[in-house]
């Protein structure tokens, strides 16, 4: 496929750091909740190499905020996932699949609980506040269901807590593993998560108002001049040998969360008030009978992927599942790949056969992400 | 601005249609229901003038469908809009604006109706399946919801008529504006629809199954060699002449039907069941205080409009409204442009003030669309 140019226009929505992003030399954007989010800077692998030795900052602008406020906030959430939340203290961020009364995927987003009646679900690619407007309406449900303003920032990679400590002080040290703190910046409060789309470790800054976005932008430049801090983006072949899925690409409202590997994430015995619950109660019970897997496509770099390929039994017409991401890994020397394989041929290492678009591929199933 | 690319995925859909777009040397896209929609073949101006001269094929998959089907369909169809669907026939099309209930447009589609117990809900650019899905699950509906793979092919411009009938036969020609026929196709029966975003007059064919893509599109330019037909697409200088809004560009969420200038499909009073018709009463009693306007705006060719420019009363720092759209006009000579103006200066003929990337330029309220 040629590149083609992607036609600006106020529908897809550029964010407080466009600007910078572009002065920083942005290549490629893709669209995310109709707004830009970059997808390459000098390239999807020098920007993988730097991402995993240095530390990046990363525009993500596109996780935009659902915000529930209100007497029934908790309610509601429960209603969206499977996932029991009746423990979840203000302070805590959970992944959280959200599904249909079928138990379909609609989105896959952390939720932020910042108080014991408000929420932000901070979404993946796809309109979710219309679900959760929709139930609340149907439920008469006393809550305010918004999206405020929010603009997350992410620095990610094995400097990003050294980087993180200049900007907003040591106590960004302290903050755990998918919990946030308020921390000062500019005499604002910003909501700052130790979180995001890669393995490499980091935050995510809840930049709010997008005033400070520049400032912000320009201080992590400033004071990570001599570690080497660029701009970066969510990285495709570093998301894909850690298995980070994305919805959209890997699971659609056609998957259950079981099918989708997220099993751990739900506890449909108890998440009682999940619209999805009874439709998955029978799926944790008996399980999936395709589940996601990462996968090696051996030869040489493949072309991305931009529609299914169908996985065969080697030597057969017999499809035994399907790739939906692909990127040559320099790091582990061959093709990494997520898809979604059947029971029959899910277990590590066996052998598959993947149709690309130049021709079928051996394709060896992994027992788990290439990075844990 | 510069020119970036856009990076492909299976999350940006492909259409059943991209692969003969791509031969037709489509230069740009954009993303549109989480699909590829063209927006220049040879460049917006070159194909602005053979669209209202010629005929043209545009691939609108990207006007996913929303079937609705089931003994409350016509119940959750009148829920989500506030315009009087109870006279609606099968075989009518009906330009539909869709709100919360709060009278918030959450998208404008054609709503298509099939049969008394099924509909097509043809959208633009917002996941509204999410609040259908939402509001039937919340009032228990007997419905069933899907995304149908139906793909709208368009055939617009002023010999659409003549193609059209040399491909489905002349039966075409008998089918009134936004009603739609049943014509066979290599053995299928298509919904055939006189319909289409732009004012030069034309059909929708939706498309279904995605295998005859390939065979209409090659019957529509085979058969139009001699009419000079081209591969087009929705023309951004050709839709703000005739005043066409853009979901997401013109209108949002934060605006009602009546201040998008819709108020003439909005029957108040007698949409009974239309979950917005509470906020909408008084709205449609009292009118709007802002309301859509075009406008010409003066001096040399503007740029695109990424973000809304700020209008201002001419000469102050008083906003009086904002530019959502512009485009420089061959056939009027002028920048022309959509913007929602206050109640104080839409009347037409009002000089107002818009903020361009380059400085404020001189601009004319306008009665009407530049073309009707």
């Amino acid at each position: 496929m040629r590149n083609f140019n992607l036609t600006p226009s106020r529908r897809v929505r550029r964010t407080p750091f466009s600007d910078r992003v572009e002065r920083a030399g942005v290549e490629a954007y893709t669209v995310y909740n109709h707004m830009l989010l970059p997808t390459a800077f000098q390239s999807a692998e020098a920007d993988y190499h730097h991402l995993k030795r240095h530390v990046q900052v990363w525009d993500v602008s596109c996780q935009r905020q659902i915000e529930v406020r209100g007497r029934d906030a908790s309610r509601l959430l429960q209603m969206l996932t499977p996932r029991d939340l009746r423990s979840m203290m203000p302070g805590r961020c959970y992944y959280t699949p959200m599904v249909d009364e079928t138990g379909g995927m609609l989105n896959d987003p952390v939720t932020v609980k910042l108080a014991e009646d408000r929420y932000w679900i901070s979404i993946a690619d796809s309109d979710l506040l219309f679900w959760v407007k929709g139930l609340a309406y149907g439920f008469r449900l006393e809550v305010d269901i918004t999206e405020p303003d929010v603009s997350p920032l992410a620095v990610q990679g094995p400097q990003a807590e050294e980087l993180m400590s200049r900007v907003f002080g040591a106590s960004v040290r302290e903050i755990r593993f998918f919990r946030f703190s308020r921390l000062p910046f500019q005499g604002q409060e910003l909501v700052v998560a130790r979180s995001g789309y890669s393995k490499q470790g980091g935050f995510e800054i809840y930049l709010e108002p997008a005033e400070l976005a520049e400032p912000l932008w320009d201080a992590l430049m400033t004071k990570g001049a001599d570690l080497q801090v660029k701009a970066g983006c969510p990285n495709l072949i570093e998301r894909i040998e850690a298995q980070l899925l994305s919805y959209g690409n890997d699971m659609t409202r056609e998957n259950t969360p079981q099918e989708c590997g997220l099993g751990r994430f739900c506890d449909t015995l108890t998440a009682i008030g999940c619209v999805g619950r009874d439709a998955l109660l029978r799926t944790a019970m008996e399980g999936p009978v395709r589940q996601i897997r990462s996968l090696a496509v051996e030869g040489d770099p493949v072309a991305p992927c931009l529609d299914p390929w169908p996985l065969f039994a080697p030597g057969t017409t017999t499809q035994v599942g399907q790739v939906t991401s692909a990127a040559w890994s320099p790091d582990f020397n061959t093709n990494v790949a997520i898809g979604m394989v059947q029971l029959s041929h899910w277990t590590g290492g066996t052998q598959v056969e993947a149709e690309t678009p130049d021709g079928r591929r051996t394709s060896i199933v992994q027992n788990s992400a290439f990075i844990q």
